[in-house]
């Protein structure tokens, strides 16, 4: 989701003259501003939402990833400035707020530190809930970032980070809910609910940094983050952008491990096998050539930026990220869609080998 | 207040390489940040916060303009993008919905307008309360914005809203609160505070771009907004920010209409006359050249630019927009007060002749 992605479609004429140069508005990740200055561009997102984890630091590192997220999926590896957007509840006494927010806010500065800006100010207001969010702001060259608008046939498509997340979140809280849990006993165990989570939970906080780094390199086609439409509601979304007449086809589905069992055994609660499962700043689904793709995968896995998870944390087997080849792009009418039975790439915790 | 006003005040190290150029972080209203371009740099700012005026419309507008006004009080006249924050209170029905969200974003997306930006993009997400704001955000020269730090003595502080919006909005809720009413009735009729209410709103969603753009004709020395904290606070938050040794004097309170009676009656609840009692969206305060001060105001007066309050009203009254002279600058230690009893210049409703 993001800045585009809001709820808001109706269209605003512009009244000031528009600098030439291509501009994005509501309907994707980021708006691209033509700026009055030498071919420059403004690029910025915002994302705010409530939090998901009980882990109040690992939850500001997942807000500031999911911000800047936006940018890099558009092959942006800089940031310039950081707003910082905040509600403390107001249920929450003296003592709760003056433990969870500090470290909601340090996780939320180490990970904006780790995307190479830092946060300069922002509002903080008092809400019945917790909302944590930011305003991530660039300004570039036309050269930095990748319009996400030019998949052609004979491209693949490829995702970096593994699905899930919702599950896994939501399978966590059953934990403590007997009759919720009742329900996915049988096709797994707590141990692996508990490691589905923290694994859920480090890939949420990592940020895309390296893959809008290695889009360039590969010579990406276009690409969007994976976060509240699923990977489906993404894919679409982002071929109803594309000026060539394709459709994207997915094939494979990389999900964290035993959560797909989990989601069958709930009837398809989450929609995770149909690709409609909201995932929180998760991996960037890119539009690559072919011949670029297995080597795009190949560098994510062997690079150690962007690990996200913990300051100087190398990731849990002190390896790179993962990514995956998980479908095609064909001529077609600018649609999304997954095959019949797609394949289910169970993705283990890391640490337990991959 | 703003961006720099934000609740966090802990600073964090910048582990970039800073480019040359000046900078404002967490302190002020806008922040300040030199970009790798051409001695550009990048302001921006961020505010949010609850619906205090009963007309979605009025209430749009009023948030766009707060937002804008850090931006006004750096004397930076253009916005190169505006990002909406909106919240939708899980309270309201579908109907309810329908009719109040659509008036908020035309309200608020008409302020832009005059403002001569447009919205974007933004967020919206379900909450307990209803949440509206912005993000405003301008690449500038150096030329474009005026440091809020040289403020000299023999300058003299001119305001260009008057005080009391908070009385005012409270006031009126008070109208149907008999044992609230009861407390101010001798001092005030309710057509009165029917007045001043109206008079409020149109105040608050006046934008301050006239009062930015005569700052550089007339060679501002510095300039903030004032809202939550206050005529005072905010003077002191200014005065702090000075590179000379000078202290902020305030003889004069300009105030709506009845607004220092209510304020009275209640026991000085609001600090009203203490320069505590909170503003949204309020005027400029300004640091001047002596010789220059007069003629700003003359020149706010004589202008037909801003007026807010509905697309092409201009001004109940057909006119300008008031501005009074209130202080002076001393030498001093960075502080600011009001003298012992200050004159209160009770400000008419526009439409009553000023």
């Amino acid at each position: 989701m993001g800045t585009g992605a809001g709820d808001e479609s109706s269209d605003y004429g512009q009244l000031t003259p528009i600098p030439p140069g291509p501009r994005l508005g509501i309907g994707m990740d980021s708006c691209v501003i033509p700026l009055r200055h030498g071919g420059l561009s403004l690029v910025q997102t915002t994302d705010f939402f409530y939090p998901l984890v009980e882990d109040p630091y690992m939850m500001g590192r997942i807000a500031c990833a999911n911000v800047l997220s936006d940018l890099y999926a558009m092959g942006i590896t800089e940031c310039d400035n950081m707003l910082m957007l905040l509600s403390v509840s107001q249920k929450m006494n003296d003592k709760e707020r003056e433990k969870v927010m500090p470290l909601m806010i340090r996780g939320f500065r180490d990970a904006a530190e780790e995307g190479g800006t830092s946060v300069t100010g922002g509002q903080t207001v008092i809400n019945p809930w917790i909302i944590v969010g930011g305003v991530a702001t660039v300004v570039c060259q036309p050269s930095d970032f990748i319009m996400p608008d030019s998949a052609v046939p004979g491209d693949v498509l490829v995702l970096t980070k593994p699905l899930g997340t919702q599950v896994a979140v939501n399978a966590h809280q059953w934990l403590d809910m007997p009759e919720k849990w009742n329900k996915i006993k049988l096709v797994v165990s707590k141990e692996e609910v508990e490691q589905a989570y923290q694994e859920a939970m480090l890939n949420m906080a990592m940020l895309n940094r390296t893959a809008a780094s290695l889009m360039h390199t590969f010579n990406a086609h276009a690409a969007t983050d994976i976060t509240g439409f699923g990977i489906l509601g993404h894919a679409r979304n982002l071929a109803q952008q594309q000026r060539s007449d394709v459709a994207f086809v997915i094939h494979n589905l990389p999900i964290l491990a035993k959560m797909a069992a989990i989601s069958k055994a709930c009837g398809n609660l989450f929609g995770l096998l149909q690709g409609t499962s909201s995932e929180t700043s998760g991996g960037l689904l890119i539009c690559l050539p072919r011949e670029q793709a297995a080597r795009f995968c190949a560098e994510m896995k062997s690079s150690r930026l962007g690990q996200g998870g913990g300051s100087g944390q190398e990731g849990g087997a002190g390896e790179g990220q993962q990514a995956w080849i998980i479908g095609i792009v064909e001529k077609g009418n600018r649609c999304a869609r997954i095959i019949d039975k797609p394949r289910i790439i169970e993705v283990p915790p890391r640490g337990l080998g991959s």
